[in-house]
């Protein structure tokens, strides 16, 4: 068994202990992929003291064998009121865990009325976050990974800061971001590429349109590469020709606020507290009701995931969490400016993974 | 009011008072924007008999006013237990649908415990499918879009015929087959290109690899394009050099089979009629238990989508139902064969909407 996933798996059936639970059912992809190793679109693990079993379908079954070595393999057929009591048939489980944040109400009625269908005792026990929390933690090696992956982005930006011109547009530059990671080694774009310039900057998650870039507006662009399955993220926002005082102004307000969040943000704040920092700074420039989103979010597998830095987040920052630090301003009619870099907690404060330059205004 | 939202919202209505229920909350994106012309990644629709309301954050106020200018926008902040309450606070609601294959568990608690707190009489009723069996029905502009993500796949396989070599890896031509469909106003790859070749054909669902392709080998491909959101999926499999005796044949088996299908395929078939009509020929030519998937899939705003023509399927097929036909024979360790054209049943009868060649081998 590879070590890697034997320390998961070590560190998750802990955790059942603790919630006296059996085993856990896992479906969500990216826990799947990080308990198992496999790829594939659909199957769930069913994880027990003993157990490790992936059921999958016949389109993964080869896949399944060679990606997922360290479990066994069960074969779906069928509906799931069908190939779910075959799955537990032999093993002798009394609560069985699921991922509540990601099993729908449907597949839950679907999985009861199969167990009350043949009488069977198991119960299922509602889990919130039980992988998650495991992978808020990341590994040497996960690290190593996002820090490939924001090297990629950091290189797209040099590109398109290179390349991008006035008449371009949102769409045409969008794109040439994307080729550049993916013929520079990412497998994807880690999500929808973001260049929002003018007026389309004030809308903070703006789909690129065909509308041409113009000297002198902000243009906003977040973007993020893939490694392996891990992901980056970054913000920059620039400025063709000269910028007005308007967005000098915004622009270094929200760097000023990026910069003291990353100073100050240690070990042991709570999200909220992370979040404050950063708002106290936009607030008294008077900014306020301009900065609308969290601070912050965790990075891995997914583009969001845990900790959550935000004025409604109690998540605790601790050692090796990576997370990126975004403050924004944005102002409806004109544009706005978001900053975004993707840090991890080492030694009790932050490590800045992403390079791509920012200059202040 | 746009003519075509207001038809959809009347469809809904209508089903809402078959269903006894007074509103629906409407969270699943390609449902939300089918309904509302909303395409943000976040929020929710009210809908009642005489309501129209999208609740969202921040991030997508601006976004929502443009694309969903007949709904009135509620701007979400806090939890869910927070501005849910809010949400139905005026509205005179005795029983509240909601989409159960979509909510998860999880968030149907926080629903009903806010609810409680309240002490609020609504009820929440899941609902099945119900939006899903109005976009199961294309509009004849929706039909159109779909044409248009087709023909952009045609000239994609084209274009990849023209170019694929020896040599050359999997993950190059199915880069080559994604730049081609996204420098041709695709708006994306409507899901990762695969091409699988040699023994990785034998997986249906191949992630394109960095092995190098052979003369010889069966190649498969499978890719689809988005216009204005919907979809195609298209799925070819040739061979450079010469092909053996044993592609040839599960080649010529498959493309009759698919022949067959489409040739015999007709309104009021049920899914599994129509997939045991392909099934029988792959059947009698000795293949059957090596085409484990089913004939195909309702296309549209998702690439996977009601109806589902498979041996598990009672759906019905009717007129202006898009769908794929895709049989494939797969032997492990050698390869496979798969071909898919996207249909639509057309006074009674299939028509071919993708036009990629296919020869007799």
């Amino acid at each position: 068994m590879s070590q890697r996933i034997a320390n998961r798996l070590e560190k998750l059936r802990h955790l059942l202990a603790e919630k006296e639970i059996d085993a856990i059912l896992i479906s969500q992809p990216e826990n799947r992929y990080y308990l198992s190793g496999f790829w594939g679109s659909a199957g769930s693990l069913l994880i027990s003291q003993k157990d490790a079993i992936l059921a999958t379908d016949f389109r993964y079954i080869e896949q399944a064998k060679i990606q997922a070595p360290d479990f066994s393999i069960f074969r779906i057929t069928g509906e799931v009121g069908e190939w779910f009591p075959k799955l537990i048939a032999d093993l002798t489980l009394g609560k069985l865990g699921f991922e509540a944040g990601h099993i729908t109400f449907e597949l839950y009625r679907k999985l009861t009325s199969a167990l009350s269908e043949k009488q069977s005792p198991l119960k299922l026990i509602p889990q919130e976050g039980l992988v998650e929390s495991l992978r808020i933690i990341k590994e040497a090696e996960e690290i190593e990974l996002i820090a490939r992956a924001a090297a990629i982005g950091d290189k797209a930006f040099e590109h398109i800061e290179s390349v991008i011109r006035p008449g371009m547009t949102e769409k045409q530059a969008a794109w040439e971001i994307e080729k550049f990671l993916r013929e520079h080694d990412s497998q994807s774009a880690s999500f929808d590429v973001i260049v929002a310039a003018g007026a389309n900057a004030a809308l903070p998650h703006h789909h690129p349109s065909d509308q041409p870039i113009r000297e002198g507006e902000s243009i906003v662009m977040d973007f993020g590469a893939r490694v392996a399955g891990y992901t980056s993220d970054l913000t920059r926002t620039i400025c063709l020709g000269s910028p007005d005082d308007k967005f000098k102004k915004a622009y270094d307000i929200v760097l000023g606020a990026q910069l003291a969040a990353i100073a100050i943000i240690k070990d042991g704040m709570t999200g909220k507290e992370a979040d404050s920092l950063a708002r106290t700074v936009i607030k008294e420039a008077g900014y306020d009701e301009y900065f609308g989103h969290g601070l912050g979010h965790g990075v891995g597998l997914q583009t969001h995931e845990a900790p959550r830095l935000s004025y409604l987040s109690s998540d605790v920052l601790k050692s090796n969490m990576v997370f990126s630090i975004e403050p924004g301003i944005y102002l409806p009619g004109w544009g706005g400016v978001r900053i975004e870099d993707l840090v991890v907690l080492e030694g009790g404060k932050v490590r800045v993974i992403s390079q791509a330059r920012k200059v202040a205004k």
